[in-house]
């Protein structure tokens, strides 16, 4: 693991997305697993730490997660937008793209779901609160954070310390087509 | 208007919001009308295009969403960056906050949302898909968008063009505590 990886407490968890990165939804149920890009995510509430995701219900990955219940959300790094995109425009239902790509991952704290070993900055786990209604009508799965960690380079004590200096640590932001905005220059008001 | 607006067609319009910017959202009934800023939004479909915003239900802005059914929504460029860390901290239920402010806006073209005459570089208009239940479980309310305009300069034919030349027309992505990310440093995978 990113062995800056350090715990994040449960109140902060909800920041790590606040600024709307692209993330990575890992999944596994038995012995499948999966991971994909998802450029739509929010918090929806700090305390409890409660996120919203768009998962199309026709992936394998809405397949695995309605079948345990759970799923991990990774925050990459600038460092793994090359990655990101390649995990994102394909399948898993087929083949193991951990296993395709070389991506090594270990098993959450709390829930098991898959944590990726290097690229992210952020980790969380997710248990879900099934909602039909909305996952049928608008891909939205909801779920409250139960585990989080996250680079103490860029957050600490609950903040973010978003430094130019380290461009491979930047979250992206996907623009369509593969183009990634990083977020830095940052504005204090 | 910002003289460099131009219509977003509608298969477009959710990519305004799919790198995760913090917006604004206007609301109008009767003689009312308010703006609030909300970190927390996304797209969760491209056709038709629909979004989900979290609207705290205690809010001015989630009183005059559900009395009128419409939002609008638009995404301030940086250059106006503390302007909506303080709309957003601060209720408009007892002053007009675009007179406080001065903030100059204009009806949207279908519904007649509040669209900002300055500083933005792209306002939605939405009509909201009611749910009661996200909107009382999880804050979250749904949209469709029924029209779309944005700055020419960065966004033209459904693409981004996120330049480090204009940075004031760059989007802003809230970290916490007034604490803006700025999108840019592209990234072509």
């Amino acid at each position: 693991m990113n062995p800056h990886f350090r715990p994040v407490a449960l109140d902060h968890a909800s920041r790590l997305i606040n600024h709307g990165p692209t993330v990575l939804v890992t999944t596994a149920h038995g012995a499948r697993r999966n991971l994909m890009a998802a450029a739509w995510s929010m918090p929806v509430e700090f305390t409890p730490p409660r996120i919203a995701v768009v998962i199309d219900k026709h992936t394998f990955t809405a397949e695995l997660a309605a079948a345990s219940g759970m799923i991990g959300i990774c925050i990459p790094g600038a460092a793994i937008a090359a990655l990101v995109h390649a995990v994102g425009s394909e399948s898993g239902r087929d083949h193991d793209k951990f296993e395709r790509h070389g991506i090594a991952a270990r098993p959450g704290p709390v829930l098991g779901v898959p944590w990726l070993e290097d690229g992210c900055i952020a980790c969380l786990e997710g248990r879900l609160l099934r909602e039909p209604h909305a996952e049928d009508a608008y891909d939205t799965w909801f779920a409250e954070v139960v585990a989080a960690a996250a680079d103490d380079r860029v957050f600490s004590g609950g903040r973010w310390s978003v430094s130019d200096d380290h461009p491979e640590l930047q979250t992206i932001h996907h623009l369509g087509g593969g183009l990634f905005a990083r977020a830095g220059n940052v504005i204090r008001t």
